[in-house]
C-alpha cells in the first residue's frame, strides 16, 4: 500500500515497525543508531507529503536515513547496511533514484537544495526540495551561505531542522543556545499577540519606512527571528514525533513555496529506552544486545586514537602552551578527554573545520603550540585555511589526522585517502608519520618540538604491534629497519610499514625494509645510498598514489638523476573506495600482504 | 606626535594627509583604492582607541590597509606598494610587527580574532582584538563558524563592521539586504523607546521566564537583532567618516569588554570624488591620471579573462542548460557579461566558495552543465566539496580557473600554483588546459561534451599568440606541436607551452615540443612512443612543481618501467612565491626564456 494511502494508525504502525526493523538489524550489524530512530516519524511526513521519487530528498550527512532506505525498496536489502558490497549507511544515488545526493560529510544539504530549487525553476517543474538537516549540522559555515542565498532568491524549499537537543546536552556555539531557546519558546505566543496589538495602535505618523518596520516589528517577536531576518519563513518548534503535526505542518511548508524552516523537537534514539536521550554513545554503535543495551565486547587492542589522547594528556601536562581543538568530534579523536582534563586549553569549536583551523594559527602567532585533532577526510574542509592562514604564516600548528587510510563501513565519504597528497605540495608543512603506538607518542612530542606547521597521521583502530624497538624521530630522517640480502626494498609510511613487515615475513626473499617517517622534508640522502644498493623499490602506504608517497620518492630519484630503480606503489590507485570491513575493502583492492607478495614481480 | 595625543583638528588632519598620500601613490602606481580610502576615519579610530603593537589589528582581507601602513612607520616606503621587493598589498608580519597576520582571503579575520582572544585570557594579559571586516566578507561561512564560537565565549573582541555600501549597490544574498536595512535603522530610535515603555508597564504574572523574555524583546527592537541574537552586542549604524563618532564608540565598545560589533557607514573611495561610491571600477586599479579620473591607457591584448567570457556567451547561446556562478568575482572572472545576458542562468553567490561548488553540483545533477569561474587561489576554498559534492557523485561541472599561475602584484596569497596538485588525486577528475586563445575556446566547447567534472585553467592577463594551429581536444590526447632533431623534448601545459615555445626559439638546438593539453587522464601512449626518441624532458608549466605535471609525468614513466628518460622539471618550487610585477616575479624564480636555456643542460 502506498504510503500516502495509509490511515494515521497505520503510519504509526509503519514508524513501529520502522524502528524494530532499525533496533533488529542495527544491534547485530552495528550502524548509525540514535539519530536514524529519532528521524523516523519526520521521514514519514516527508514521504506522506513529499515524493522521494520526485521531489529532491536531501538528507544532511545522511546518517539518520535508514526510515528512508526502508521506505523506498530496500527493507530486505537493509540486512547488509554497511556490510562490504551491501547497501551504503549513507544516501546512495547508485542504490536507488529515491537517493538524490551521496551524503557523509554535515552542511552541504540546503546548498544542494538551493541548487535543485534553481534547476527545477528553470524547468518549470513543481518539485519541492526537502531537507533533513539536524542541529549538529547547523554550525558549520556552509548552511550560512546557503541561507544567504536562499533567503534572498526566496524559492521554495522547506527545510525540516531536526532539532534532536544535541545541543542541549551538549551546547556548543551561540547557535545552540539559540535553537534551544526557541524550544523554550512555544510558549511565547501570548506576548506576541500583546505587542502585536500595541504596534496597530500607536504606528507614527505614516511614513512608509516606518510602517514596513512595523511589519518587521510583528516578525521580530516569532521566535525564529534570526531565520526570518535572514529572509526565511520559520513554523515551530513542533512535535516531531507526532505524526499527525508532522504531516500538517510539512503540508503547510510545502504549500506556502517559498523558503520555511519547520522546527522539529526529537529525541534522539526514540523508541528505544536505553539510547533516548543519550547522544554520543548511541549514535554510531557496534553490535549490542537488545534486552539490556550492552554493546558486543570485542576484545580490541588500544586504538591510535586513545593513545593519542593518552599522549597528549601527559605532554600537555608538561607543556603549558598546548591548546587544542575538535570539530564536533570529542570522543572520535579522543579529544574529550583533554577536554576534561583542561578545559580551558582544549575546545570543541562545532562543526566548523575553517574557523577551527584559522583560529589555531592566531594561537600559535601568540606562541601556544595547537593540536589540530580531526579526521584526514574532514581536514578537506579546512583546506585553503592550512594554506592561507597557517602554512604561509609558517606557524607551528600540528594537525592530528585520526582515520588515516581506510575506515571501514562509513566509506567512500570518509575515507583518509588523500592527505598526503593534498598536503605535500604546501610549502613550509611537514608531514611525518609513526608506525606504531609508541612511535606515535614519540611523535607528537617531536611535533611539539617543530617550528613549522606539521601533519602527522595515523589510523583508524589500532596499530599493529611490531617487533621495532622505537626510535625517536628526527627532522627528515627516515630509518631503515633492517638489511636484507634481496635486491628488493620495502618502503613503508605510517601504518604501511607493519604492512611491509608483514609483507616481507611472508615473502621467500630476505627483504630491506625502510620506514620512510617523512615524506616532506623526504630523506633523500638515505634514499640515494639505498638506490646503490636495491633497485626493485615497494612503497606500502594507505593513502592515495597519485601526488603521494610513491610519487614523492619518484621526484626525489629524478631529481637526483636516479634511473636504476623501478618503483611499485602499493598506495590506493584513482577510484573512490567502497565501504565495508576494512580488512573486505584492503581484499578487494589486492592490499593484503598475501596478496601483495603475489604481485611483488 | 603620538597620534593619541593629537587633537580632533590634528586627526582630522591627518586623514587628510593620508588620503593625499595614498591617491598620490595609487594613482602612479596602482593598487586597491576605494575600499582603503573609506577606510581612513576608521582606521584613525582604531589607532586612537587601540594600540597596534599590542592589540592584534586585524583588517579582514586586508586590501584597506593602506592607511594603517602609512600610520605604522611606512609612509616613505608606501611608496613601493605593491612593487617587487616593496611593501606588500595586504598586512604581513614580516613587514611590520603591527601586521599581525597575512590576510589576502576573506573572511578569516574573526577566526583569528577569536583565536587571539582565547591566547590573551589564557595569557591574562589586557590587549583587545580589533576587527575591521566588510560588508561582503560578510557572507562567507568562515565568519559565521566564528561568530558562533564568539557569541557562545564572549570573550572581548571589537569588530567593526565597515559597511561601505558595497552592498546596497550590488545587492547579494539576504545578508546584504539585511544590513542595508540596518543603516535604514538609525533614524527607528524613537519607536524603541515607546516598545521599551510598553514592555515595562504589561509585564505579565512574573514568571522568571517571561521576565527574560522581556529582556530579549528589547533587544529585538534594536537594529543589529541577527547578531545579538547569536550573542553579539551591536552598535551602530555610525556615520565611518565623523572621527570624533568612530572614536567615541570604539571607547565604547572596548570598554564593554564582551564581543561587539560596531556598524559603521562608510563610502568607498572617499575623499577622491571621481571615485566616490563607485564600487567597482575603483576597487583595485592601475595607473590613473589624478585630474579627471582617466586610467592610464596601456594597449594591452585580449586577456584570457575576456576570451573566455566571450567564448562562455556563444556556447551558452547554442545549449541552453548552461548554466554559471561567481563567488563574487563578476568582474574579475569575466561571468558579469553572462550575467546580463543571462540574468536566470549566471549567479553571483557572494564570497561563498563553498556553496558556490555544492549547489552547482545539485544542478549539474538537474541535467544542467554548471560553469564555476573562479580564480585558482580561490577554488581552494571549495576544496572538499569539490570531492565530496561534485567528484565522488562524478557530476559534469566544470571548473573554470582564472589567474592559474603567477598573478602578479597581489601576491602569495593569490598565486594560482596548487590547482593542478590539489585537483589531480581526485578520482573522476579530467584537467586540461588551453594553450592560446583559440584553444581556450575550443576548450570550454569540449569540456561541454564531458561527462565528468573537469577543470581547465588559465593565466592571469593574455595568452601569447602562438604560431601553431588550434585543434580539437580529444579526451587524454596531448599533441606534438614540433619535431626537432634533438634528443631534448620539451613538454608544456596550458600557459607553459608559449614559453616552452619561445624557450626553444632561442636554444640552439632544434628541439621537440608537445603540448600535455591533458595532465588526466595523461597521454600514456605518447609518453611511451616519444620516450623512444628523447631522453632529456623539460616540462613547463605555471604551477607548483610537487605533485605537478612533472610529477604525473614521472608517475607515467616509473609505471611503464620507463627509466631513460631525464625530467627537468620548469614549475614552482617549494616556497611561496612574493608580489610584483609578474616579468620581476618569474625572472626572480628563473623562469624567463632566457634564463631557462641557461638552465638546460
Amino acid at each position: 500500500m502506498e504510503i500516502k494511502e495509509k490511515s494515521l494508525e497505520e503510519l504509526k504502525e509503519l514508524s513501529q515497525e520502522i524502528r524494530e526493523r532499525i533496533i533488529d538489524v542495527v544491534s547485530r550489524k552495528g550502524g548509525h543508531f540514535s539519530s536514524t530512530l529519532g528521524a523516523v516519524e519526520l521521514t514519514l511526513g516527508m514521504h506522506y507529503v513529499f515524493d522521494a521519487y520526485s521531489d529532491p530528498f536531501i538528507f544532511d550527512v545522511s546518517h539518520q536515513c535508514y526510515p528512508h532506505k526502508l521506505l523506498t525498496e530496500r527493507w530486505e536489502e537493509f540486512e547488509t547496511v554497511r556490510q562490504f558490497g551491501g547497501l551504503s549507511g549513507f544516501t546512495k544515488p547508485n542504490e536507488s533514484p529515491a537517493d538524490y545526493f551521496v551524503a557523509g560529510h554535515s552542511s552541504t544539504s540546503i546548498s544542494l537544495a538551493v541548487g535543485a530549487a534553481k534547476s527545477i525553476k528553470l524547468k518549470k517543474e513543481n518539485r519541492v526540495p526537502i531537507v533533513m538537516i539536524g542541529d549538529g549540522s547547523m554550525t558549520a559555515g556552509m548552511v550560512y551561505e546557503a541561507l544567504n542565498e536562499l533567503g534572498d532568491l526566496k524559492l521554495p524549499v522547506v527545510i525540516i531542522l531536526n532539532d534532536n537537543e544535541m545541543s542541549i546536552a551538549k551546547p556548543i556555539g551561540a547557535i545552540s543556545k539559540y535553537l534551544s531557546k526557541l524550544l523554550a519558546g512555544k510558549y511565547y505566543q501570548g506576548f506576541k499577540t500583546k505587542v502585536d496589538k500595541f504596534i496597530r495602535n500607536n504606528m507614527p505618523e505614516g511614513t512608509t519606512y516606518i510602517a514596513k518596520r512595523m511589519e518587521e516589528a510583528m516578525k521580530l517577536i516569532t521566535p525564529g527571528i534570526l531565520f526570518e531576518e535572514m529572509g526565511l519563513d520559520y513554523i515551530g518548534p513542533i512535535d516531531g514525533h507526532d505524526i499527525e503535526e508532522v504531516i500538517e505542518t510539512l503540508q503547510i511548508a510545502k504549500a506556502m513555496q517559498k523558503p520555511v524552516i519547520v522546527h522539529a523537537h526529537t529525541i534522539k534514539g526514540k523508541g528505544y529506552k536505553i539510547a533516548e536521550g543519550q547522544h554520543e554513545e548511541w549514535h554510531g554503535v557496534g553490535p549490542f544486545n537488545i534486552e539490556d543495551g550492552e554493546f558486543v565486547k570485542k576484545v580490541a587492542p588500544k586504538s591510535a586514537t586513545a593513545v593519542f589522547a593518552d599522549a597528549l594528556i601527559a605532554l600537555a601536562s608538561k607543556y603549558e602552551n598546548i591548546v587544542g581543538v575538535t570539530a564536533a568530534m570529542p570522543s572520535g579523536t579522543g579529544i574529550n578527554k583533554l577536554m576534561d582534563k583542561f578545559p580551558e586549553r582544549f575546545w570543541d569549536v562545532a562543526i566548523a573545520e575553517q574557523h577551527a583551523i584559522t583560529s589555531m594559527a592566531a594561537m600559535a602567532k601568540e606562541g601556544f603550540k595547537p593540536y589540530i585533532t580531526i579526521y584526514s577526510t574532514f581536514l578537506q574542509r579546512g583546506f585553503d585555511q592550512i594554506i592561507h592562514d597557517v602554512c604561509l604564516m609558517n606557524l607551528p600548528v600540528v594537525f592530528a589526522m585520526d582515520r588515516a587510510g581506510i575506515v571501514g563501513n562509513d566509506g567512500e565519504t570518509h575515507q583518509g585517502a588523500f592527505d598526503i597528497s593534498y598536503l605535500r605540495f604546501i610549502p613550509n608543512m611537514i608531514l611525518f608519520a609513526p608506525r606504531d603506538n609508541k612511535t606515535l607518542e614519540l611523535g607528537l612530542e617531536f611535533a611539539y618540538s617543530l617550528q613549522s606547521p606539521c601533519a602527522i597521521r595515523y589510523p583508524r583502530g589500532n596499530f599493529k604491534e611490531l617487533n621495532y624497538l622505537p626510535t625517536q624521530f628526527e627532522l627528515g630522517k627516515a630509518e631503515l629497519l633492517k638489511e636484507g640480502t634481496s635486491n628488493k626494498l620495502f618502503i613503508g609510511y605510517g601504518a604501511g610499514v607493519s604492512r611491509a613487515i608483514e609483507t616481507e615475513a611472508l615473502h621467500a626473499e630476505d627483504i630491506s625494509i625502510l620506514d620512510l617517517r617523512f615524506v616532506k622534508p623526504i630523506d633523500k640522502e638515505t634514499l640515494i645510498e639505498l638506490s646503490k644498493e636495491y633497485d626493485d623499490w615497494y612503497v606500502f602506504s594507505d593513502s592515495q598514489k597519485q601526488g603521494g608517497v610513491s610519487s614523492a620518492i619518484l621526484e626525489v630519484l629524478n631529481d637526483e638523476n636516479i634511473h636504476n630503480v623501478q618503483v611499485t606503489s602499493f598506495e590506493y590507485e584513482d577510484h573512490f573506495i567502497e565501504h565495508g570491513d576494512t580488512k573486505q575493502v584492503e581484499e578487494s583492492l589486492g592490499l593484503l600482504p598475501q596478496q601483495l607478495i603475489l604481485r611483488i614481480k
